[in-house]
């Protein structure tokens, strides 16, 4: 195993719909998903209100923090969409209306729905590099380690998709998921046993109710796939050992 | 109107598995809602890993600037759960066998079951309150002002459902839903107006797709319910002379 550093990524989610519990917020997962699966690590989240301050405060502590951080919401075309104007604040750049952009809009939106309104989305911080949105047109924009994004999850997953070809992550985290009709607490110590002796590999345990019926998933996490596949095996072994059976489970990275 | 002050709250999110992407986080809509019915804001919301110095640095930032914490997640009996004792850390605090939770745990299993890896769940920082679990008795703990909460969705609502009885809160945020069929961009302008001449209340646009329309949810949030009746209705009077048809909803508060 050759060892490389972890390349690292925040998430932030800006929007007081989140914050009130109106909406649920689905782009975690899937940034979480995507970009592991390139080798970029989600080490941290942080949810801020539709705040100049707060927003700008996030992303300046996590830009410093990490490789890259995803923004979410909050460039749309209303008064309470302020992402861009607080992400040229947090970078001490102007805000201007980028003709790129504004071409982009001009070629999705016949001329006599091409407003004020929808124009505000081409107003983007100076220096900003464009991020392609296939589904309707208005683009995000990356600004140093910033990658600033929208809220609506059909928008944001396409965005997504394309953008991460284009990272240079480190070694994607493998994973291997062991689920088992037992509680936590009846295994717990063997398990820990486990983790000990698997230094390269880090193993969380997440109870489940499943037809009425208690269970735990024990899920092998590792850049290493030898590592793994070893803490995987003493994992299934140490349930036999407590007279479990092991139900094997090929899940996506977890 | 009486002015009064706000009631604040962050959430901190303890898990490998929600930043992974492996589980959604079902906590925070469900705290954010429980709360702002009493009058407790959530200001933001923070997703650390299960590292001691991650818990102890987003503890201690939140603790400082709202008026409570609660964090979810990595109270249960695996080598994982390291949340008790990364709290104790942060307060400057041992963590001890507590005799109240060892008494709750031990009247909740028979003696056989009763293993060690169960009773870590009575370890907790000194000096803290115990939290009622009705579900399954290991208990959640208050120090100072940050509530440690279990990540299990089913045992988080019954603890919160228990414990915001007992919150000091200010006025709740109250809201009101106006949507359209119309597209965030049509209306920007005349909202944005309508903002201006409300300022006791808070406007957000959330574009959405029902039965392949599109449309715009409007919510409109003030602790105030006069403000909130006024702005209200002139959003439907605004949507009225754009010529598009405003669908009240009586939403939860949003």
């Amino acid at each position: 195993m050759c060892a490389q550093r972890t390349v690292t990524a925040a998430v932030v989610i800006i929007g007081n719909e989140i914050l009130s519990g109106r909406t649920s917020d689905a782009n975690l997962p899937y940034l979480a998903k995507a970009l592991n699966a390139v080798g970029v690590r989600v080490m941290e989240a942080r949810v801020v209100a539709d705040d100049e301050v707060a927003i700008i405060s996030a992303v300046n502590t996590c830009r410093a923090a990490y490789d890259h951080v995803f923004t979410t919401g909050g460039i749309g075309p209303t008064h309470d969409d302020i992402t861009s104007a607080a992400i040229a604040r947090a970078f001490g750049v102007a805000i201007v209306r980028d003709p790129r952009a504004t071409d982009l809009l001009t070629r999705h939106y016949a001329a006599a729905e091409l407003s004020e309104a929808r124009l505000k989305m081409a107003d983007i911080p100076e220096g900003a590099a464009l991020v392609d949105n296939p589904v309707s047109a208005a683009p995000g924009f990356r600004i140093g380690n910033v990658w600033v994004l929208p809220g609506v999850p059909r928008i944001l997953q396409a965005m997504v998709d394309g953008l991460v070809a284009g990272l240079k992550g480190g070694d994607p985290v493998l994973s291997r998921t062991i689920s088992a009709f037992t509680t936590e607490s009846s295994i717990a110590f063997a398990l820990g046993e486990v983790q000990q002796q698997h230094p390269a590999t880090e193993i969380g345990s997440y109870p489940f109710v499943r037809s009425g019926r208690f269970g735990t998933s024990l899920v092998v996490r590792s850049t290493d796939r030898d590592a793994l596949d070893a803490a995987a095996a003493a994992v299934a072994g140490m349930l036999h050992s407590a007279g479990v059976e092991p139900l094997m489970e090929d899940g996506p990275a977890a």
